[in-house]
């Protein structure tokens, strides 16, 4: 095999000069000569191309064909998986650490981080055999995880030594964790926003420099205004004489943490210092706040506006790569790619796609019939590919074929028409509300547990029902979230239900917890109403198609957030103590510590938010996410330690709450804007004409490439389509799955402004200048 | 005269026609006939509409010469003014009635009282002279003003005969008054704003209602999960044992208000109850309120945009009725109209308008010298005054011309020179910092008294010496924001000072009103160092820009507020009562209501916090809308009247939270990206052309409609300048006039979808439907 691979060394330039080939008829002989005989090698690296393409990967890697089987198996699913998996270990690790939830000794945990870093390293020293070796050293994100490696290693022998010789000492290192998140090949969305973040810092900063100075000068304000007067706040401090103490109160004011009780001793002294405090809150807190969110939503935009630009561009040049390596030319016309070239490649790219999904993706890139393709609708393989096409078999019922005279009996039919009837949806809702209504009395009256059983079988009767009259396959199918749902939740409860009575009839003990989760299980069956429902549903399948999103904010908040807590570790551990509720100890009246004495964080019985593990630590930050009473909880730990911990504190605000939320807040209101206004793509629409054209298409009121939606439609016109007219055996129909990853939906966004036809991008990579051989690519660089 | 003008009554036929006359040239006739001689009347009405064009103002006046006299009249600054001041007075009279800040004899507020509402009668019949009577009472805000009249009436007689007999009375129409701000023929920004919160309505309901939902059911689940638990709250309450208590306790939580106290009792029985909460919190704290700010964000702006839409089409069609009644024929070309006639009616329309200012406006609209201009030209107009063009004369220092000799003489150049030059302006930079340091110390310490003197003195020099090398009128001009500033802010610190002192050495009594006013002044003074660092000076810019679109949105705040604080005050005056702090009353513990006894609101001193008034109702509100502690301070309601009082609560954070807060949000996040995004005008860059075309252009750094930033720079180059070049004497600048008004800003952010050159729009009109022949005109239904 090595020896037919020898050419793509050589070829390895074709694709490169690809674009002039394209435009020149004459120079193009060598492409065509050796069009004909495409070696596997090609079709590899043609597929990688092609996949890279699909998941917007931006890896130079190397184009001999071990480097292309090292690179397939590098991106393989399982090795990202435990690559995450690794990952998700090493930060739970402070779990186990100390200050630890449950303490493990050092040993088993050091054990444990450094098989950790092997895997990392050997996923490293992988990568480092994908791409050439000066690339290697060149990309920040590898020596990022290089220096995490090497600093982790550093600090545990340092650390070993310390405990060893019983000195004391910190476990830093601990803070660089989760930036393996941030700088793996996989990381893309991550790293992506904290370079959004960091390219709109500048202009923040701005706003937030103003800002402080308006704060300053309120407080300036404040203490000639309010500082001579001898007003005492409700603990009796005096009120507004410190300039330090004032700037802080202010700024607390700006989160209105302390409102009203700020203003009240100058409110009740006279009633015109009311205009100070209003006009503060009118400026600080609804004006700037509202222009900071204006500043980071800007600026997040246009610079994810122009990443997500370059992205597309790389895109189209690697599809104009694998079209070089697979063109070849057909008398005097333009390069094309044949439909036999063309099915093998899709074949290697997505092994799993069926042939009938291939041939509709063929008929959508060669329109015109002519049995292969130009460039432009080679290019689209990529976006079609992401194109989720869902095939539906049309099969008749399984009892239809095993007792059909007692299926298609009368009685039998009546049960069908009874169960598609719009009648029954109703009655169930009906049920769900009574249910409710059940569901909050007291349940340990014997009736009402009863009752519950009652509505388990029906609940369960609906479902045998539905399975009845729909085939079950279509009724299981991928995408039917809400059978899915319903059937699961019934089941569990179900079962719950069974050992909560065995529990109880054997030894009459009722365990709290499974008792917990039937009630949850209860309760979320109440859902349903709602997707009932046509609006909510819409709002519904808007939020369900943000939530990837943010389930990469939610990874920036792991990382931030992790950061925070180690910090906070190290800086507070141990100085609250939290005591259960049935100690007697005397110290929990101060939280363990004579220094909360009398203080506001004991009154308010907050001893439990510390950060004495890594658990209570992330509760601990997320409250102080919320903000309300973030200034009672940084003040119990200014107390125990000293008054410069506020920066700690008021650092995690300026992160937390300025700059991620409003970016969060930034990125739901630009999906949803997207969800109102944007149509589907171009290529979308004619993928689905061509469905159309093809009489394979699925009978719905409205193909709004709203899933779920669609899906529930279809489930009653497979039904009722029965006794209309004779339906292909296999239909198509579109679900949107490019706005299931992050890309997509980014891609989405800004489509309308990247001309979908425009390959001028293409001739902007300048041959003679080698930095540009390697894609544009805004993923290099890491954070 | 009014033999002259029976002809309008004929020709207001022609503008209705004109679109159709402007097309053929065959059957123009009649419109080219009556061209040279146009007479007074003629352009009174032309003038008319121009001048509705240019304000917006959408009023079907009838045509007859009377009509447009009173019409003029209607329209008069003096009289609009007049119109806010009589209602400032109605809404005013809630001081002064019981229960009443100032209180007044019943029969002083009567008259006052009644005295508005001849005022507003007036107006109103006016208005029904004005346009013809048919149309009057289709107006529904004509009505609604009529009905407020007479519903006011009626309850001032019920009112004075129920309290004359002793019975209990409530003034209930005065929650109708802030409807007059709305109704007014001049409310019209405010109209569209309550119009765009109607419209928006439904959709908001939807996300309500599913936020409701998921209150619910998280209730549901919490009653379930802790309510045998026997929990305790730190007040020693059961913990989520009741229903409705737990609906409302998660409904504050969304506002984040009783975060973190409300998790603390579960979280300190067991850890994992925090998820809980933390998934609560998730959805729908941060989801669901970022989809409420997408949600009104998103219809806000969609309606806006079809209001705007109509708008802009109101205003050509009415310069289109403009130019069918001066235009004329010349040949067989379109009608065109001439420059005298052009000149005569912009004078009618602007009065004030310099001969320089209104010929460079002709040569923008006749640009290809032609002498008379067409329809598209024309219809220009409105946009062209509506552009402000700042014209200055450059003018040689008075002392220049009185003392030639001295003021040319080396020193005094010099003089200027360092005036002039950067240094000048930061060492003031840092005096004021130095300054903000002093003022921070304490100023009882005479040294400090006497350096505050001499930075007064540095300031006043400073004045001087600029007043010394810039011409003084120049310096002074009206767009010169920060020089007014210093000036003001300096001269009236040095008279504070003064009076303070001629006090103090006369009794040795110093005022702490003056001496407030005085440390107010002092710190002003810093604000100035923000205006010297550019970047600073943008955001602010912008600021100021959306300041007046602000003003909109505070009359929205003083309708809602107004009408909340009227029931307030009906349902909760006296109940709970403020005692002085050098009161020894013993219900001074608990507010003097005896149900107030250690409640959380009497233990925080919310006293004050009360409906006794209009003043600390509105302050109240305030505090209600901040959000933070609204649990506390509704509960001090609830508490010494019933449970029922939450609603009021809720509906008040439901109102002004919810929607308005968002709408206000959305409004500054829009005109950021309006300020970051559109360019000029087209208008404004044809005319900015022109003013350079001619040579009479102001040289600047860079043209961006910036006004201040512009003025500025200007004035730097004033002093520069005069050693450069010979300056035409007269010179020409644009300042965003339309932008100051929120038409004009909204006009400019959805420009870009408006064809300026489309006049398709005109043709719409089906002269057929009498209907159309009104103009398509959003603000003709109130609300």
């Amino acid at each position: 095999m090595l020896k037919t691979m020898s050419e793509p060394d050589k070829k390895e330039i074709t694709p490169e000069e690809a674009p002039e080939n394209g435009k020149g008829i004459r120079n193009s002989g060598n492409a065509s000569e050796t069009g004909n005989r495409k070696t596997k090698g090609d079709f590899d690296l043609a597929a990688v191309y092609v996949s890279d393409a699909q998941y917007n990967r931006n890896i130079f890697f190397d184009t001999t064909p071990q480097a292309i089987r090292l690179y397939l198996l590098y991106n393989h699913w399982g090795l990202q998986i435990l690559v995450y998996a690794f990952i998700l270990v090493d930060l739970a690790l402070a779990i186990f650490e100390d200050p630890a939830v449950v303490p493990l000794p050092i040993w088993v945990t050091s054990v444990i981080e450094l098989v950790c870093l092997a895997a990392f390293t050997a996923r490293l020293v992988h990568y480092a055999k994908v791409i050439p070796r000066e690339r290697f050293w060149k990309d920040p994100k590898n020596i990022c995880i290089f220096a995490i490696i090497l600093l982790s290693l550093v600090d545990m022998i340092i650390y070993g030594a310390l405990k060893a010789s019983g000195f004391y000492a910190v476990r830093w290192s601990r803070v660089l964790r989760p930036l393996l998140l941030v700088n793996i090949t996989e990381g893309r969305q991550l790293r992506r926003a904290f370079r959004s973040i960091r390219n709109a810092l500048p202009q923040i900063l701005y706003v937030f420099l103003l800002f402080m100075f308006s704060v300053l000068m309120f407080s300036l304000m404040a203490l000639k205004l309010f500082g001579k007067r001898g007003l005492k706040t409700i603990e009796g401090r005096p009120y507004f004489t410190n300039y330090l103490e004032i700037v802080f109160d202010l700024y607390v004011l700006v989160t209105t943490a302390n409102s009203p009780d700020i203003m009240m001793p100058a409110y009740n002294f006279s009633v015109y210092f009311a205009v100070f405090f209003i006009t503060y809150i009118l400026i600080n807190t609804y004006i700037f706040m509202s222009v900071f969110l204006a500043v980071v939503y800007n600026n997040y935009k246009k610079y994810l506006k122009e990443e997500v630009r370059k992205l597309v561009r790389a895109k189209r040049h690697k599809m104009v790569r694998a079209f070089g390596v697979l063109q070849e030319r057909k008398g005097e016309g333009e390069p094309v790619v044949s439909q036999a070239c063309w099915n093998q490649l899709v074949r290697l790219v997505q092994p799993d796609i069926s042939n009938a999904h291939r041939e509709l993706l063929w008929s959508v890139s060669d329109d015109n019939n002519k049995g292969c393709i130009g460039k432009v609708a080679f290019v689209q393989l990529a976006d079609l590919l992401n194109i989720q096409v869902i095939m539906m078999k049309s099969r008749p019922h399984p009892l239809k074929t095993w007792l059909p005279s007692l299926y298609l009996s009368s009685p039998s039919r009546l049960v069908c028409r009874m169960v598609q009837h719009k009648a029954f949806m109703y009655t169930y809702d009906l049920i769900i509300l009574v249910n409710a209504v059940f569901i909050g009395l007291d349940e340990e009256d014997p009736l009402i547990a009863n009752v519950e059983w009652a509505f388990l079988v029906l609940y369960l009767l609906e479902i045998l029902l539905k399975l009845y009259s729909f085939e079950p396959r279509a009724f299981f199918s991928r995408h039917q979230f809400w059978n899915w749902f319903d059937t699961i939740i019934v089941i569990t409860a179900l079962i719950a239900m069974i050992i909560n009575s065995a529990l109880k009839l054997s030894g009459g003990y009722t365990s709290r917890q499974i008792l917990d989760i039937v009630f949850i299980l209860r309760i979320l069956r109440l859902i349903r109403v709602v997707d009932n429902i046509k609006r909510f549903r819409a709002i519904i399948n808007t939020l369900i198609k943000i939530g990837p999103t943010i389930l990469t904010f939610g990874q920036l908040i792991v990382v931030v957030y992790y950061i925070f807590a180690m910090v906070g570790m190290e800086l507070f551990k141990g100085k609250i103590r939290f005591f259960e509720a049935n100690s007697t100890d005397p110290d929990k009246a101060f939280c363990g510590n004579p220094l909360l004495k009398n203080s506001v964080f004991a009154k308010h019985n907050y001893c439990k938010n510390n950060f004495n593990n890594v658990v209570s630590s992330f509760i601990l930050l997320l409250e102080l996410t919320v903000v309300n009473q973030w200034h009672v909880l940084s003040s119990g730990f200014t107390a125990v330690t000293h008054i410069s911990a506020r920066m700690f504190f008021v650092l995690f605000h300026i992160v937390v709450v300025i700059i991620i939320i409003n970016i969060f807040i930034a990125f739901v209101l630009e999906a949803f804007f997207v969800e109102y206004t944007v149509d589907q793509s171009n290529l979308q629409s004619s993928l689905e004409k061509k469905i159309e054209e093809l009489e394979l298409g699925v009978k719905q009121e409205k193909l709004d490439g709203n899933l779920v939606d669609a899906m529930e439609t279809n489930d009653n016109d497979m039904g009722n389509s029965e006794s209309t007219k004779e339906k292909p055996a296999l239909m198509f129909k579109i679900a949107c799955k490019r706005y299931k990853t992050v890309d997509g939906l980014l891609q989405r966004m800004f489509e309308a402004d990247l001309d979908p036809e425009d390959f001028a991008d293409d001739e902007d990579f300048d041959p003679n200048n080698p930095s540009n051989l390697n894609f544009p690519n805004p993923n290099f660089d890491s954070v």
